[in-house]
C-alpha cells in the first residue's frame, strides 16, 4: 500500500507547524548487556521533559533486521517507502555533494585510473591521488565536448568525481565501464535498452574526450564510470502532503535528500547554533522543518560512546530554541541506529518521540531506547511517521464517510 | 514485499552459528482470567536467564487473529511468507510422513472407501479400517501399472494413504474424486487446465487399477483421491540466506517442512536428549540449526495444562547443552500457540526470545507471555524472525548507501 495514495486525497492545509529533528544514527546499544545506551546515559533534561509530554516508539527504518544506508533511512522518515523508491549510486553520489539533479538527468560516479601505453588499467584508483591533485583534473574534464547532452563534472574526493549528463531522452540503463580488474582496458559503456542508447553514446564520447584531456597526466590518465542513475522520480512534499517544507542541514548529502522530495534548502548553517538561527529566521515561511544533526552518527561510527553521549547532550541543550517557537508537532528521531558498540549503522529500531497537544501521552518518564521499546507508538515502520505528524497537526481528513 | 529480495542481495557469510529452538505450540493461556500461562507457571531458570540477557517479543505467525497449521506456522518462522507460499494438502500429507518430494512430483491424499455392487460409495472411510489392515492394502497398490508416471504409495493411518505421481509434465490442477457423499460413485479426476491432463489420466488409471487390486476386499474395495498438490517451489536457505542449515527433529512432519526449504535432516534422534547429542555432534558442520520440540503442542492439544508445564520444564533443563556451545544467536519460539485451555492451535502471538551480543536487551526479568507482550521486539510477524537472526549474527549488509 502506498500511503501517499491516502495523503494525496486526505491532506488539509492549515497554519500548523511541524518540526522533524533527525539526529542521524540516534539509536544505540549499551556497551555491556543490561547497561545503558548512549541516549540513556546522556543527561537530557529537555528531551526527557518532552518525553513526559509526548508519546514514544521505535521506528523501524525498512523492515525488522534490515540496516539502512542514509538514503533509505531518510526516505523512510520522509514517508517514502524505501523499498519502492530507490536512489541509484550515481544519483546518490551527486546528491551527496549537493548537485541539484533535475528530472531527466543521469548521474554517474567517475573514478580516475592509471592506464598503461596499451590502454590497460594499471591502477583502478590512480594511486589514490590526493584531492588537491584530482579536483582540478575533474574540473578540467568540463572542457569535454559531447553531442546531444550537457555534461557537468564535479570533484568528490581522491580518485572520485561525479558526472551528470543532461539532455532529452537519456535513459540510465547503461553498464559500468569499470572492469573491476587491472591488466585490461576499461569497458565500453553499453546501453541495456534502446531508451539508454543516447546516454551510452554520450558516455563513450565523454570517456574519449577525457583520455584526450588527461593525456599528459601520469597517475590519472584515464577514467571509469559506474552506477549510471537517473534522478529518482519522487513526488514532492507539496504534492503528497500539501506541505511547504524547509530543510536545515549542514552536510550536502542531507540537503540533497531533502531536495529530492521537494524541500527547500534554507540557510547555510555550519553549526547547530546556526541551524537554530536559520529555523527561527524562517519560522513564518514554512509548514514543515527538517532539521538534520549529523554528529550522533559520526561519533557512533567512530565507536566513541562518550563522544556520542556528549553530542546528544549538545543537541538536548539546543531544544529550548525549538520549543520556544511553539511547534504544533515536534518529532525527534533518527534515520537509523548507529551504536558505538557496533561502529556502524544497525537495524535496531530508532528511539522516536512525538509531541503535540493530542498525541495521547504514554507516561514515559524519559527519552531512551527501553522506554521507546514500550512506548505508545509501538514499533512502527518509519514510513508512517509522516502520517502521524500530519494527523497530530490536524492536517489529515477522514478516510471514508 | 518479499523479504527474500533483500536477503538474497544483502546476506554475508561468516563463521557465526544461529540456533532456532522451536517449541511447537509454545504459547498458552491461563486457565482463569488473570492467572498464569503454562510457560509462566513452569519453573524455567535457564529460559529466564536467557530472557534477562536477551530481547523478547510476540511472534504473529500469519496475521493477527489467524491460527496457523504446522505448515504455515513453520514457513513463517523460516522467513517464508505463509500467505505467498502455500503447501497443498497432498504435498503436506506426503511431507508429514517423511516422503522426500522431488520437484515436479504431484502428491495426493488417498482414502479407502467401501463401494456397493453398483460402484456407489457406502462408507467414505471404509469403516475406519484399522491401520494394521489398511497399511498392507496401501502397499499392495504399488502394483498398479500407470503409463506416463511413476507411482509411489505410502500408508498413513486408518483409511488414509498418500499417492505420489512422478514424471514429466504433471500439473497439479486436478479435481478431487471424493464426492463428499454416499450413495453416489466416486468422481472422475478432472484436469482444470491443459497442463494437468496427464496427471488426471494417470490418476484415473490408478483408481481403475486400485479397484482391480482391491476387488476381493470387503471394507476397502475402492479409493478416493483428494488435494492434488505439487511440491511447493520454495527457495532454499542456502540461496536466500547463504546458510548451511541443519534440522534436528523427531517427527517426520517437521523434518519434511525443513527439507522443503533445503535444510539437511541430521541424526535420527527420538528424544530431546538425543537431539542435543545430534546438535553437539554436528556443531562444526552447519551455520544454522533448527531444533524442533513437539510435546508443548501435543500436551496443549490434549488440554493437559500440568503436562504442558512439565514438558516446558524438561525443555528448559536441556538448554544448558545449547548455551554451552556458544551460539552467536539463540532464538526460542514456537510455530504457533496451543493453549491447553483451548485444546487446539490458536492465533495468539508466540512468546519469542532472541539472545545475541548486540540484541538490545529489554530488561525482561523472565520468559513468559506477559513479558513478551511488552518486549523490545514488539509484536512482529514471524517472517521477520530470520532477518533479525541474520542481522544479530552480522550476516546482513547495509541496504542502500
Amino acid at each position: 500500500m502506498d500511503i501517499h495514495t491516502l495523503t494525496r486525497e486526505l491532506h488539509i492545509r492549515n497554519e500548523t507547524k511541524i518540526v522533524m529533528l533527525v539526529a542521524d544514527g540516534l539509536g544505540g546499544l549499551p556497551l555491556e548487556p543490561g547497561g545503558l545506551t548512549e541516549l540513556e546515559t546522556a543527561n537530557t533534561p529537555h528531551l526527557d521533559q518532552l518525553a513526559r509530554r509526548g508519546i514514544l516508539g521505535g521506528s523501524i527504518p525498512v523492515a525488522p533486521g534490515i540496516t539502512p544506508g542514509s538514503g533509505p533511512g531518510h526516505l523512510g522518515l520522509f514517508g517514502y517507502d524505501p523499498l519502492k523508491y530507490v536512489i541509484g549510486r550515481g544519483a546518490l553520489e551527486a546528491t551527496g555533494i549537493g548537485f541539484a539533479l533535475e528530472a531527466g538527468d543521469v548521474a554517474v560516479r567517475g573514478n580516475f585510473c592509471t592506464l598503461d601505453a596499451l590502454g590497460n588499467i594499471v591502477d583502478r584508483r590512480a594511486g589514490r591521488i590526493p584531492t588537491e591533485e584530482s579536483a582540478p583534473l575533474a574540473r578540467s574534464l568540463r572542457e569535454a565536448k559531447v553531442e546531444g547532452a550537457q555534461v557537468f563534472v564535479e570533484p568528490v574526493r581522491e580518485h572520485r568525481f561525479v558526472v551528470v549528463f543532461r539532455g532529452k531522452g537519456l535513459g540510465d540503463n547503461v553498464s559500468d565501464t569499470d572492469p573491476q580488474a587491472t591488466g585490461v582496458p576499461p569497458l565500453a559503456p553499453q546501453a541495456r535498452e534502446t531508451a539508454s542508447e543516447k546516454t551510452a553514446r554520450a558516455a563513450a564520447k565523454f570517456v574519449e574526450e577525457a583520455r584526450r584531456i588527461l593525456a599528459s597526466q601520469k597517475k590519472a590518465n584515464g577514467i571509469t564510470l559506474r552506477g549510471f542513475a537517473a534522478r529518482p522520480n519522487l513526488p514532492t512534499y507539496e504534492e503528497v502532503y500539501g506541505l511547504k517544507a524547509a530543510a536545515i542541514a549542514v552536510y550536502p548529502m542531507y540537503k540533497g535528500l531533502a531536495r529530492l522530495v521537494g524541500m527547500e534548502i534554507v540557510g547555510s548553517a555550519t553549526t547547530l547554533d546556526e541551524q537554530m538561527g536559520v529555523l527561527e529566521a524562517n519560522w513564518p515561511k514554512y509548514d514543515f522543518f527538517f532539521l538534520h544533526y549529523k554528529y550522533t552518527d559520526s561519533t557512533g561510527e567512530d565507536g566513541n560512546f562518550a563522544a556520542k553521549v556528549k553530542k546528544i547532550e549538545e543537541l538536548d541543550a539546543a531544544l529550548p530554541r525549538i520549543t520556544a517557537l511553539g511547534p504544533d508537532v515536534l518529532i525527534v528521531t533518527g534515520d537509523h541506529s548507529t551504536p558505538s558498540f557496533l561502529k556502524s549503522h544497525s537495524w535496531h529500531p530508532v528511539p522516536t518521540l512525538l509531541v503535540s497537544n493530542c498525541c495521547r501521552t504514554d507516561n514515559s518518564p524519559a527519552f531512551g531506547e527501553s522506554h521507546c521499546a514500550r512506548g505508545g507508538l509501538g514499533q512502527f515502520e518509519a514510513r508512517y511517521l509522516m502520517t502521524l505528524a500530519l494527523a497530530n497537526a490536524g492536517r489529515l481528513g477522514k478516510y471514508g464517510a
